[in-house]
């Protein structure tokens, strides 16, 4: 490992006490740096994040000295810019913040992203999370708008952070792909988005109207609301369209991630799947 | 509630060495008894088995003392030959196996499904779990499944449980409404399917042919794989059809659940919604 060491700029860190791995330690519980740096943990997200070159930069990589010569491909990859440092196994466990540590993770910058840029896509399909409190979901919601061809996540103010370390992990790299504009209130979002002609649809188990039926072609934005709850009266009354999945009778509904998969199944299904 | 604690039959408990405190804890770590009893907390589960009539039986129900007013409508609906206990707060804490628990759970007998029950469904719609080991993954599949039409879930030997306490929780219920067979051997499942004259359709994100372009009006079996593996090959080749979800490119995949319910919402588009 010593060419790559020198190459890199690889620097060993043995105390606990090193400013870098009380930053990680915070950042990897939280899901972010104080300055909003995402942090990240696995080979996996890492490996996403090098892939996102334009709307992601890996500012610092962690790596345990244990695992440093299982992920050299990975660490060569790293911009030469990029801090790397190296620690204890033990070290590495106390700083990590999931059960099974795979010893490597990442500070990485993302791009801010302003509702005026992803509303400048020319058929934009948004998909705007209102409150969900699950970061699992709102991670699967995210992985599945950039599969299924969302120009973009919304969330509303109250909406539980799409930075979240579940969230992140559940999104399987989708966050550092998709652009995301967080915490928006309702009073800033919808009147831009009747500006820039963007239809407003929301996910309404109690609408008699089906996604089905619905012309979904031009540019979208998907409302979808609290897991239990739904959508929030004051919001369904925003939407142009309130548009239900029909489900079997007597079954309660389906689960937001799920319900969301398939509104932007059918957008991509009638836009005939050109991404 | 002394009137009702008559009319129920509610017996007081007060010691952890009780034989039904002590089924209930390990049920509620394992998802069921020994016997096969499906172990539940909460109101709206509780209240879910109680709806599945011809389904499920409500064998036993434990109650909190601090919580038995405010479930009174619920234990009222509970049949007169069910066993009901309460239990101080201290003790149900003890026996629960939630982070937050609310003071009621319950065993409950679920009706045992066969192969051939289900295959005599009209027009079948099986979702198939091969291999998948989240159990909030399977039990997502299993509320998508419940409200989509599918007429049973079936899963292969090696797959998590959906009896499993996180895969009940995440089916929201449709696991007392769901006709589910559990573990086959792929050697026993495809023979019978092929018998019934059900199709065997692979969910495959690496085939060229679309979800979207099949037709799937006839009985189908949907083969849904591991979350990081995909389909096993083995399983692959047993398949009449592979079919893909068209994805933006570059991206992974769809998380397993969301793709088992793309794929039943298509299915039950292309069926009109007659479920």
């Amino acid at each position: 490992m010593r060419a790559l060491d020198r190459r890199a700029g690889i620097r060993h860190v043995a105390s606990a006490a090193n400013p870098l791995l009380k930053v990680f330690r915070h950042a990897l519980a939280e899901g972010t740096t104080r300055d909003g740096w995402l942090a990240v943990e696995g080979p996996f997200l890492v490996e996403e994040a090098l892939k996102a070159r334009g709307r992601a930069v890996v500012e610092s990589v962690l790596v345990a000295e244990s695992a440093a010569g299982k992920f050299q491909g990975l660490l060569e990859r790293v911009a030469a810019g990029t801090e790397v440092a190296k620690v204890s196994e033990r070290l590495f466990r106390q700083v990590a913040h999931t059960e099974a540590p795979q010893g490597i993770a990442a500070l990485v910058e993302l791009r801010a992203d302003s509702l005026e840029e992803v509303l400048s896509a020319s058929s934009a399909a948004l998909l705007v999370a209102c409150g969900l409190q699950d970061p699992g979901n709102l991670g699967a919601m995210l992985r599945s708008a950039q599969a299924l061809g969302a120009t973009a996540l919304v969330t509303l103010k109250g909406t539980v952070s799409p930075f979240n370390p579940k969230a992140t992990r559940a999104s399987a790299g989708a966050v550092f792909h998709l652009p995301i504009v967080c915490g928006l209130k309702p009073a800033v979002l919808f009147p831009r988005l009747r500006k820039a002609a963007v239809r407003i649809v929301a996910a309404d188990r109690h609408s008699p109207s089906s996604l089905a039926d619905a012309d979904l072609r031009g540019p979208v934005a998907i409302l979808i609301g609290q897991e239990a709850a739904g959508l929030p009266p004051g919001l369904a009354c925003e939407a142009d369209l309130l548009l239900s999945i029909p489900i079997r009778s007597g079954t309660d509904s389906l689960n937001a991630a799920a319900a969301a998969s398939i509104f932007l199944y059918e957008i991509a299904r009638q836009r005939g799947f050109r991404y």
